[in-house]
């Protein structure tokens, strides 16, 4: 359905089979079970406990009396914006239509995602203002930036996506720079992306070119954009959110609704507590779309920190954060929808140990937990203020290692390889046998940033540390880009959409 | 039993109480399940294949006709040094009479470990040559090295252990450094401690220091000594690492029996084979121990690492390698024994985004699998050529980590927190809630490495990376150290036996 619906042609074709020549999964379909720390009698506690929030304490939703008789009309109480839910009424809204599982088409079907299950999805980071990289430091991020960032994500092949906000272009007005973000997800790489939610209207301008590339039929029936949708925590929507969650569910698209939460500030201190309160959250949206458009996709997200004592500044990488993914990724699986949660996060303003100690936390709690929808896989620094060059490619060397690890362990007769310990034997080695000669080449992931080498050929070699080598990496890949085609009608009419758009309303910088 | 034995008298008990005044747990109880990536059938299929690797292929035991005759005895068949073991021979010697859990004894009672079961304690690196830090570069160890990383150790909240051989003081001769090693640990730290193993000699100097402080026969009847036994993989064993593990079994003290694989030269390169392959070398090693001593503590150990492609050397952090950790730690909980694997490790040469990548990856792994003894917590750089001070306590942070994640979700009613959710409500914050205050100081891990604070205030604080604020932690640290007391009386013993010791044979830098 999807290569009928598309409007790529030959070139889109052509694009697809080059793609199919060089082996690549366009998504990890995980072989390994998830880990759960939590047993199902305290995941049920929780669930009561979210159940609690939303009948007794209530959710406030701002400004959107629209969605506040949409709820009561399925049976929510109204106090004014303090709307309550009766037990089980949102949990039973989502268990009824929204889909367990679901594809995101990608322009290029080769790199069409599944959503949910056992399957994982990895995301480059979203929605810095700043960019950082060794040569130039730290600075505002610009839509030569976003271009960039689109770029690297498409050659890495150990990302399944292109991403949304990848970092806000700061040089273009507010108010339009989602024109220049959804055309460049588009026009820079073929891989599937994400809507704007800053503004209903905008969410509509992001329905409308996803129109252009797939057609109004396949739009209105398939998954094309998935779209971030934050609750204000604590307990809070408003109606820039809600409002854009309504547009895509209408047109059938996903909303990942993720409640934002620094531990401390915007919920209790304690795991157990974040893990309510933000599936309490969560549902909310979630039976939202659900009512709007029975059927629409959705996910459950978790985006959580914790609070340093010192500064209130958030932490990244900590216990707490981690046990907090572990639950949701647990809790998100019982209501039977798709799993999103953090990746490569990290409060360090460089690339450094910091960075790398709490983006490998994250990244791996993540995964083990069973993540389905990775955002912020790659580049994350500084809290997400800043979106690194050099952290980028080292956060898809470790998105790459995943995808290995998440393989499994093969147990076939040639993964048990007892022929090679039968013809090596006690004290030989077995670089030489038939089954390391068979199995070298695909036997262990191939790091692009790491040097093994021995101290004497690192001194050699000038020495680099691990934020030079990137630097390198980066630099050489953006250099040796190629474009994946896209059909020139589409892009003119993308461009004339963009054109006549921008021109019929004046710059803002306001919001 | 222990405090009954130990000699530490008086002013032991004091630094007991003083260490009991500051809460700290002496290791980890996990509260959360190990993780396991294979299945139960999986497992069995790996254990058949290490039993076939025993029965068919067959161990070599190296200018070791003693240990030959001992398993002969038993039941095994030798074909000159070609030992055959028949189908569940070796488990049968472990599973009859080694102990699934035991007590190492520290000098300070507060700081004794349990080995085994859902507890982890936490241990520094082991066998490094070379030295580095930001100050110095990287160079050869000496017994000051020695000394400091002891004192680290012992001031670490995070390390449950002093170590073993934790960077090799090269300054002194090769066949008498141990007797300074040993006594170093006794001296600086009064955490738990490993033996030589470098020579049967040594190993009965170890145990001989041992017993002027414990006592002879609490040491014949206790546990106060672990001690690293490696094979040489594949299926090999010498009389030197074998020697010493016959000394320790017979004093009741406990060996490590870790074969040394770097996947692709000492054994295949597929996971599956590697398990296989050190199951079975494990097994030889503790199955002799249980021949020479039934009951003797041991462990079963992995280390494994993957090769360079292009280089041939060894990788850290790889997802292979994780994989190894977990499927070795179901198979040795499933065995019966108490299961070590790897650390922070890395191939790094500095404390860069690499080593903490590499090493936070072997960490989690190794936490989640379930890991009781983890040797090379903290301070491994270069594939374990070098002992890093600043990756020391960056190490040593991530350690605290690890605890507080080991440690689950409190689901307390405190920890469910209902009653803050309900006196915040939607729309305002809980940074001033009574549950907030009351659970504040506790309620996030506070890393002592990283910076959390706001890009401006991060320049101002002179825009210093981890390994920069590592090394001003590390130095501050060894500055502020204290040592232990020790009972004259058994410090002027322990030098008495050294000096004399030292004078009975020339030095010698051969072996």
């Amino acid at each position: 359905m999807a290569r009928e619906g598309r409007s790529g042609g030959r070139r889109g074709r052509a694009a697809a089979n080059a793609a199919e020549a060089t082996p690549r999964a366009p998504y990890i379909k995980r072989n390994i079970p998830p880990y759960e720390v939590l047993g199902d009698a305290d995941l049920a506690k929780i669930e009561e406990n979210a159940e609690t929030i939303l009948s007794e304490i209530g959710i406030d939703i701002k400004d959107d009396p629209e969605t506040i008789e949409i709820f009561v009309k399925a049976g929510a109480t109204a106090d004014g914006e303090r709307v309550r839910f009766p037990r089980g009424m949102c949990r039973g809204l989502i268990q009824a239509t929204a889909p367990r599982q679901f594809t995101q088409y990608a322009r290029n079907p080769a790199n069409n995602v599944e959503i949910g299950g056992n399957n994982t999805v990895l995301v480059p980071a979203y929605g810095s203002p700043f960019v950082y990289s060794r040569e130039g430091g730290r600075r505002y991020a610009t839509i030569e930036d976003f271009r960039n960032f689109v770029k690297l994500a498409y050659m890495a092949d150990s990302l399944h996506h292109s991403g949304g906000t990848i970092c806000e272009p700061v040089d273009l007005p507010v108010n339009k720079r989602h024109f220049d973000m959804v055309y460049s997800h588009i026009k820079y790489s073929d891989k599937a992306f994400m809507g704007s939610v800053t503004h209903p209207s905008r969410a509509e301008d992001s329905v409308a070119m996803a129109k252009i590339v797939f057609g109004d039929d396949f739009v209105e029936n398939n998954c094309v954009l998935i779209n971030l949708i934050n609750a204000n925590s604590p307990m809070t929507f408003d109606d820039t959110m809600l409002g854009s969650l309504k547009v895509y569910a209408r047109h059938n698209q996903a909303v990942m609704v993720s409640p934002f939460i620094v531990a401390g500030a915007m919920s209790p201190v304690t795991v157990a507590a974040v893990a309510a309160q933000s599936l309490a959250e969560g549902m909310v949206g979630m039976s939202l779309a659900q009512l709007v458009r029975p059927g629409a996709p959705v996910i459950y997200g978790n985006f959580v920190s914790s609070m340093s004592m010192q500064s209130g500044a958030p932490t990244f990488g900590s216990p707490e954060a981690s046990l907090v993914i572990n639950v949701g990724a647990a809790l998100a699986r019982r209501l039977g929808v798709p799993f999103r949660s953090a990746g490569g996060f990290t409060a360090s303003k460089v690339p450094d140990a910091q960075a790398a100690y709490e983006a490998a936390n994250t990244l791996q709690q993540g995964l083990l937990a069973g993540v389905n929808f990775m955002l912020h896989t790659a580049g994350w620094l500084e809290g997400g203020l800043a979106m690194g060059y050099e952290k980028f490619v080292m956060d898809c060397d470790q998105a790459a290692m995943m995808a290995v690890y998440a393989n499994g362990v093969d147990m076939s007769e040639n993964g048990q390889a007892m022929d090679a310990l039968r013809e090596v034997g006690p004290g030989q080695h077995f670089l030489g046998c038939s089954h390391t000669q068979a199995n070298f080449k695909s036997a262990f992931y191939r790091s692009t940033i790491a040097d093994n080498n021995s101290y004497e050929q690192w001194v050699e070699d000038g020495k680099l540390d691990a934020e030079q080598r990137a630097e390198q990496l980066y630099k050489q890949l953006l250099a040796d880009y190629v474009a994946p085609e896209l059909d020139p009608e589409i892009d003119a009419r993308l461009i004339e959409f963009m054109e006549t758009r921008k021109a019929s309303f004046p710059d803002s910088n306001i919001s």
